[in-house]
């Protein structure tokens, strides 16, 4: 056992998980390290954010996943530094672990263009806890005015802020228009919660940029029809509580969500390499870094381009070809053959826009409507872990399509948080109280 | 609308909200006030402690379940104060509701006999948040071991520790139990999650005592059985990080959880009336307190004994049938008809102990074993809130009970907690070192 070459992975992802599967039962011993126990199935976390899904039916013990595979050790810790030379990697309780391999993949999170204080009030969604946040804030919002309703007779119309147009800020916008509209209107007696204001901001000219120009204005005209006001060209210059800045105008809101912008992990930075704006590795061609031959990054954490000049996407199939590829070189080393060079297969994209509509594009073949929303729901499903999983999201989507009730809408969150909370958002409003006397429209060019 | 009297509810479980049902729809204006959005179902609370159910399926939103009725308002809010002299409920940002009767079902928590601050190394378990605490040091124990296993050699026997032997102490001893024989022995590689130790301690000299001899004894041996080990007699006198007193004996545990003692809301003190050692409200006959007639405390908050001498028990089947007598108070009052006094119907009580055993006690009818875990999975299924709940429930419990798997095995918490914890646990792995060189057997006698 001792004589097998040691694998370490650092990252429990799409990219990190699928190089455990690929490795598991061959000649190499494997550990996989994670400051999280479990998976998480991003491209579901907005559903978690607006009440539809419960955290444990999208996320998953990475223990339980790669039980199957003997050759392979879950490992709980944060990395805090890597000694390629030396081929060790440190945790943050100062342990060390020595690899033969290694492979990278700890992914991104948002990006706040040097303005990370802009993270407590607009928060982004790229973990379980993300979402629990955010979902937080959008159900108290609504808890909050009721209250006022309820104690002062002022009806307030809430606004929600919804910061880039990217899938996941098309999917989020899209679905608290839907939960304000639906899922809640009948529960409060006192405000009309189908006021509420969801506006979009995106940098650009258009929304879902990566794909086809006709997709994005079919997707905009989507999210309008939902009741989403989609302002292009917008950039947020400020963010506070309470309120965002676009441009030079000030825009109050009673719950930011930050959807743009992307950081790879800082553990790219270890490498003395290249790296991007956005912190990404500029890897080898066959996705090794500089000097490092035996240390692979991959996934969001690495940059590198098609045959085509276009960048691979971050997105997970990526990941997870660049984590098959890794692992095939690994063991093309250990046989003494050549390494391959990676290269990427694109099998298109899709995106939702509210309880019913998406757009898919693959290559030429573009969908829009319902269809494309039963190939994104088809398309989710099946890449979701775990049988039973996959079973209780169906049914939690059909239940929700039918009675459109949300089953996840707990406030969590230890008393005093919660308690915090209130205090937090009740300054938001009185501070709102103050923005409004000096509210103008938002002009959008 | 405004000429109809005003009813007040404080706490939204079992007691206060079967009292806004049975004043929905009835010629008065209900608000009930809560400084959570959703209603706990506590019975199945252990299970979420225990990674077979997620959240959301043991809580639904307040505002959910009583949205039918029209002229029932839900408040999210915490009470700092009740003015009962000019009928007014003072609010922690000071806002005021008026009311013209007054129904206080704030409930209890547990209580650490004077030392709050033991809460912190032996969490409670009567909240949603409770229960995910506690899921997160049992998970992060596991995981941490294995990790140590992985970076040192040193494979730990883990220990939990569960302080008293009523139903919730013993539901959580046999789970903890369970998960370890069951749901996570196939996903550790270096540890024996088998190996775990589980410790019952029992101040008195049974467990499970409002039960008949017999049933506790039974009870004991089905817990024995699963490997928890039971100590009688056995009194906690201090509670540190990694470690309880047990008489003179420190014994070391990984995880420790409360599950003794009764401390009723503050809010009992109130009133100026006399209230027992739990700081329940000593109650009238009609359950109203002291000289105002229009105020009344139901539930875990009030103390009164039954014709036979008992005290009430502060379970949810008297909460509910008490929240059901004082409305039918009110709504005579309103007639101009006589109160009547309070009566409470036993229904009798039950627990389970482990995956698939129970004892139940109603009257002179006795269960034991399957049968008694068969009625207490209908009893408790039959209880909870919402179709879909129920369903969902069955179908985890019975894939648990199918697969021995558990769903809902997500440590959360955001990173910096996370981190947090494990510098905390290691600590305690730390101190443990130090503490096994001097360990006892403990004693019980």
């Amino acid at each position: 056992m001792a004589q097998k070459p040691k694998v370490v992975i650092i990252g429990g992802g799409f990219g990190g998980l699928q190089a455990a599967k690929a490795l598991g039962g061959k000649n190499v011993e494997v550990a996989l390290i994670d400051k999280k126990n479990h998976h998480t199935f991003q491209p579901l976390l907005y559903q978690v954010a607006t009440a539809v899904l419960s955290p444990g039916e999208i996320a998953s013990p990475i223990r339980r996943i790669l039980h199957r595979y003997e050759n392979v050790q879950v490992v709980l810790g944060e990395v805090v530094g890597i000694d390629a030379e030396n081929k060790k990697v440190k945790l943050s309780d100062d342990s060390e672990m020595p690899f033969d391999y290694l492979i990278v993949a700890a992914g991104a999170r948002h990006s706040y263009f040097g303005h990370d204080d802009w993270e407590d009030d607009a928060p982004g969604l790229k973990t379980v806890e993300d979402a629990l946040e955010i979902r937080r804030r959008v159900l108290l919002a609504f808890e909050l005015a009721e209250r006022e309703a309820y104690l002062t007779g002022v009806k307030k119309h809430l606004s929600f802020v919804v910061i880039g147009g990217g899938a996941t800020g098309v999917e989020v916008a899209g679905a608290i228009a839907g939960i304000a509209r639906t899922a809640l209107a009948g529960d409060f007696n006192l405000i009309d919660t189908k006021r509420a204001l969801v506006m979009l901001f995106e940098g650009g000219d258009r929304i879902l940029n990566t794909f086809d120009p006709k997709l994005s204005e079919h997707a905009k005209k989507d999210l309008e029809d939902l009741g989403v006001e989609v302002y292009l060209n917008s950039f947020v210059t400020s963010v506070e509580a309470g309120r965002i800045k676009v441009g030079e105008k000030w825009i109050d809101c009673d719950v930011a969500v930050w959807a743009t912008g992307v950081a790879a992990s800082p553990l790219g930075k270890q490498f003395g390499v290249e790296t991007d704006r956005a912190g990404r590795v500029l890897v080898n061609k066959d996705l090794s870094v500089g000097e490092h031959k035996n240390v692979f990054v991959i996934g969001d954490m690495a940059s590198l381009k098609q045959e085509n000049g276009q960048p691979i996407p971050g997105v997970a199939p990526a990941a997870m070809q660049m984590a098959d590829a890794t692992a095939a070189n690994i063991l093309r080393d250990l046989k003494g053959e050549p390494r391959k060079d990676f290269k990427y297969f694109d099998k298109g994209s899709m995106a939702t826009i509210g309880r019913n509509k998406a757009i898919v594009e693959a290559g030429r073949f573009k969908l829009t409507g319902f269809i494309a929303w039963l190939a994104w729901l088809f398309v989710h499903v099946i890449s979701l872990i775990g049988f039973k999983n996959r079973l209780y999201v169906l049914s939690e989507w059909f239940w929700a399509y039918l009675t459109r009730e949300r089953s996840a809408r707990l406030i969590t969150g230890d008393a005093e948080e919660l308690q915090d909370a209130l205090r937090f958002i009740e300054g938001k409003h009185a501070a709102n109280v103050e923005i409004k006397a000096n509210k103008t429209a938002v002009t959008t060019k």
